[in-house]
């Protein structure tokens, strides 16, 4: 049985990811990160998560990214920001962008992997509703897979890498299908930036207002638990 | 002043790079990992190094690369070669390459190197003496720059990142004459890979057989505290 893989965050978009690999017949690995985010509870999703899927292992790496700051996601500083992206004055990139978060995470990935003797990589990226993160693009995740081919034991040896992006040209509603299709219970999962401490969401910030639109678009029903004063 | 992030590990050659940036005139912003190696005392002689060369500021970073297992380096079920690593059964590649940490190591230093403003990345890699490990050749640097140029919102706004590789074309014995010209305390450094508690080397792993050379070729006197037993 091939190995992959697959980083896990407890969101929606990587618990899809999860349940692709496994249809595919990968024996997946799944690979989360306790990197000082403010929203730990997504944590206690990646477990619920990998252990419905059936993941092999879960493994969870600890770094304090929140030493290096700069995103409102791991710096205590930077609120929030409860309104559109779009309206951040930030060069059209939101504050909750983590500086160089997708490359450290498939950088630990490609560490794993190799000990694993796995050769495929899945994550969660997306080109559509990516809040403009620069390292969810194509180009970008084409650079890394070429990089990391140079890079290992493994790729030296000849046994090439490959990064999968199976949701990269999916919109949000396309995605939630494809969860749906595959049983994923998206009732486990956290996508909101500031929950509560039970995990339930705000319903305001990016990643909620990307979420239930998707849901609203795909004719499925949305499990997730918003905090009391914000539903609607 | 322009800023530049420099990976120093508390060896030889990250030592002498942090000399040369400093020379370059850069604010220079030492990053350390804690990531499970044997050896932590290299560690404590990251700091003095910092310390001794005027690092604007010393990280340490930590991570549990051990989780992942596969080197001798991180792994206490794999012993540390006594001998030349040539006698390795292991394709070329000595048990002591630890799966991706070059590029784990260098996408943090993106991270930090993001927020700070910084637009060139230190690395003390080196293609002559580089004891086989694949992510120390001038390809896989290049490709690494291409992908960190695709990564972050610093390259999408057009500030291009520069991975600087000092040593990459050195030998050991060209790098302790500039690490001697530039005033480099060696004796506070640590190459060993197994050295003791107080951070005496071994004196014949691959790291000591290599530097004990590298002193040796440069014609410079080699001031290693080397364990009392395996003093030659």
């Amino acid at each position: 049985m091939k190995k992959a893989v697959i980083l896990v965050s407890g969101g929606l978009d990587s618990s899809t990811v999860l349940a692709l690999a496994k249809e595919q017949g990968y024996a997946c690995y799944a690979l989360s990160f306790d990197y000082g985010q403010r929203h730990r509870c997504e944590l206690e999703a990646a477990r619920k998560v990998a252990t419905m899927l059936g993941a092999v292992e879960h493994k969870l790496i600890t770094l304090n990214l929140d030493s290096i700051g700069g995103s409102a996601l791991t710096d205590a500083a930077i609120p929030v920001p409860q309104s559109d992206s779009a309206d951040s004055d930030n060069g059209g990139i939101p504050v909750t962008y983590v500086p160089a978060r997708n490359t450290v995470f498939l950088s630990l990935a490609l560490g794993w992997a190799e000990v694993l003797g796995a050769r495929h990589i899945f994550i969660g990226v997306n080109a559509v509703d990516y809040s403009g993160y620069p390292d969810c693009r194509p180009e970008y995740i084409k650079a890394y897979e070429r990089m990391a081919n140079l890079a290992t034991k493994a790729a030296v040896e000849g046994r090439k890498l490959h990064i999968e992006t199976p949701l990269i040209d999916l919109s949000k509603a396309q995605i939630i299908r494809e969860g749906a299709r595959l049983g994923v219970d998206y009732g486990l999962t956290v996508s909101c930036y500031s929950p509560d401490d039970a995990g339930c969401a705000c319903g305001r910030c990016d990643a909620c207002r990307l979420r239930r639109a998707g849901f609203a678009a795909a004719g499925v029903a949305d499990p997730t638990r918003y905090q009391q004063k914000n539903r609607e």
